[in-house]
């Protein structure tokens, strides 16, 4: 059994509910006496961050080209790694990240129908090897899940952002995307049902991480 | 003979009179009729400045990863290829650019040592078949280069940037690098004499572009 640590990342679109979820896994972690290290992507350094406000930003005349914006996902990714990533796996922390890799291939791929195969020769390029050892895929319809997010833009008045303005063809192709690759890898993911009230969707979270860390404690 | 535009691009390290020549190479070009797009890299484009100032800047705790410092130069890239140099390319007009991709194999790859098939990984990802048709690279001796730049700083008072306060033994590594590029494409690039009084530069510049646009034009 190795020391290192692991790395858990969460998945799933909009209004899927994934802020609760992250602090529940979190949670959950640290109370099996696992030194946590909790992360976001895009961004998670102040560099990433950084980047992930050129992504957002709605403030220039031309579009950000697909190809740019595919790049700069990776920089702030290269960089999370190399800053946070990498050195808390090395010291045998648990990093538990909000969206990895997988939103990639569902956000820029299922979504903006990039080609699978480009994103993956950045996948190679950046990450050389460390992936996620769990991927916690929160899913749910996608009607349900943009009624959540309508409900949660009017309760705070806060401006939506450029990704949660697109249509819902675009998250329906995002969930597909998910879906696919969560069926392709189920050793690595485990699906969520997120449609379920709370209660039972952490009932959920609690026997995966209870089943697929067993080995890792 | 095609009706597309051509791409020339214009390399060479710190103090080797680039602006000075970019403004020369940009008149020579437009006194023979041709409509002529000047840009620079990285940047040349709104989102491509703000990604520019990434990489230059020095308020951030944590040094910018070496992959990421590629990732974000590619990303300006494929940003400028995709708002400026190709449209301008389709239409006909001739692309001229303070630096391109030999920079990044001259300063990431030469000077802070990043493996050249790393770079090549994501100059075919970004430019899939756009490349320069001529590259003229301004070359003289690092340490006459340094004095021209120190002369400057002193004259301007200006806060020197990350990549200038480099010492001369990367811009030695700089150098030979894009000497390297030079000669293993002789067809591509021409090799300019920048330590010449600026006379005899343009001279040289003139006879360059009289030569190799001839049949273009």
């Amino acid at each position: 059994m190795t020391q290192r640590g692991r790395l858990i990342t969460l998945e799933g679109g909009e209004g899927v509910g994934k802020s609760t979820n992250m602090a529940f896994v979190t949670a959950w972690l640290e109370a099996r006496g696992v030194e946590v290290v909790r992360t976001r992507e895009p961004g998670g350094t102040p560099r990433g961050e950084a980047m992930r406000e050129l992504l957002l930003d709605p403030g220039f005349d031309q579009p950000l080209a697909p190809d740019a914006e595919l790049l700069l996902m990776f920089a702030a990714r290269a960089q999370h790694l190399a800053e946070k990533i990498r050195p808390a796996l090395a010291r045998g922390a648990w990093v538990v990240c909000d969206r990895f890799t997988d939103a990639t291939y569902a956000y820029q791929g299922g979504g903006r129908g990039l080609d699978a195969e480009r994103i993956g020769v950045l996948e190679r390029f950046v990450q050389q090897g460390t992936a996620p050892d769990l991927t916690l895929l929160l899913d749910m319809p996608v009607d349900a899940a943009s009624r959540r997010v309508s409900q949660r833009a009017k309760a705070g008045g806060g401006e939506r952002d450029r990704f949660e303005r697109e249509r819902d063809a675009f998250f329906i192709a995002v969930r597909d995307a998910y879906r696919q690759r969560a069926a392709a890898e189920p050793a690595r993911f485990a699906v969520i049902d997120a449609a379920k009230p709370l209660a039972t969707v952490q009932r959920q979270l609690a026997a995966v991480l209870d089943q697929r860390t067993a080995a890792w404690r």
